[in-house]
């Protein structure tokens, strides 16, 4: 379920440029307007494809546009994947950090669909993309229970909270540091995100 | 700037009670399908007006989007500035946090809209988003700021990065509760995200 590349679908190389092709030019229309409102002979005619081609690879746009999500998040999760082999794990949320906010400034169209649709009901692909959200979720919270394993994790916050939180703040801080504030450097944000979860107001009295 | 209630423009309070209610049907509308795509003759049929008075008290549906992202975010900056006359600051913070929250869970519809507008370059209303965006932040900055001088903010903190990223957050973690967490009570969130903001893991080494 957390691994689902392409190439286990034992697609050919042309199919997969074809896919790809098409993903790019759902992206690029879905920028300015809002994936709702795109029709398949836009995405067609911007891909430079038959309309056919459309049909012939995804059936439908709300199969491409479903096909186009799940591709996304697998390649996020991979690369998420990657960082939990750090053996110390809040190396190895930093190092998420600084994964998700790359992948985010390489692919900020796709990361604009994501936190336009997540919260969005009822909506087109919010299944998929519920399950999707678990997807990414449940290596955050992976990583936070083995800084919990290792006792490092302060007295009441609850896992499943705190990774939802930290995957919805990693996606608009990204986002901003794109469109409000792209003189600022990814190292410089990764370490805003870690001084947030790190202690915004660390000095402040306790809950008991 | 920070303050801009309807009231001070002076209209009658039936035209008043007409924007209102053509506010709530573009947002009905746009909940399942984005901004982008409406009408003003799917606006004027939802809200039972003819679509003439869409164009006397807006001029067009742009203009009436505009007003009703300018119309949320007073009401909401107004809500933060009672915050902010708390006399401890921490408490003042968290109270910001308590309002915004409230806030989100009481117009969801308007909360999904700003996020998916927020970041989306080039959009329509980005102009008056980027000023609208500014007004709150402004207001969170001024809160760190105040427990900056307090002495209790960490080193290392950047209050420009950290008010944005605690807006995202806010806004992210709060839809987030209303669609996949509704069995959580906001006093629950407003806990998760004073913890995420005071230090989800507080006992990291430091930087130096």
């Amino acid at each position: 379920m957390t691994e689902r590349p392409m190439s286990e679908r034992a697609v050919s190389p042309r199919t997969e440029a074809t896919r790809r092709k098409l993903f790019a030019a759902t992206l690029k229309l879905a920028d300015s307007r809002g994936l709702v409102g795109i029709t398949v002979d836009e995405i067609a005619a911007a891909a430079g494809v038959a309309k056919g081609t459309v049909y012939y690879n995804f059936g439908s746009k709300d199969a491409l546009v479903d096909a186009l999500l799940r591709y996304g998040v697998d390649l996020l999760a991979t690369r998420l994947h990657d960082c939990a082999a750090e053996p110390d794990p809040v190396v190895g949320l930093e190092s998420l950090v600084d994964a998700t906010l790359d992948f985010i400034s390489r692919y900020p169209g796709f990361s604009q669909i994501l936190v336009s649709e997540l919260w969005r009901t009822p909506g087109q692909w919010h299944e998929t993309l519920t399950l999707l959200r678990e997807e990414i979720i449940v290596i955050i919270k992976q990583q936070l229970w083995r800084i919990e394993e290792a006792g490092r994790l302060p007295a009441g916050v609850q896992v499943p909270v705190a990774a939802a939180g930290l995957f919805g703040t990693l996606l608009v801080v990204a986002l901003d540091w794109q469109v409000f504030q792209p003189e600022r450097t990814r190292a410089e944000v990764r370490d805003s995100v870690m001084l947030l979860a790190r202690g915004l107001a660390r000095q402040l009295p306790e809950e008991e």
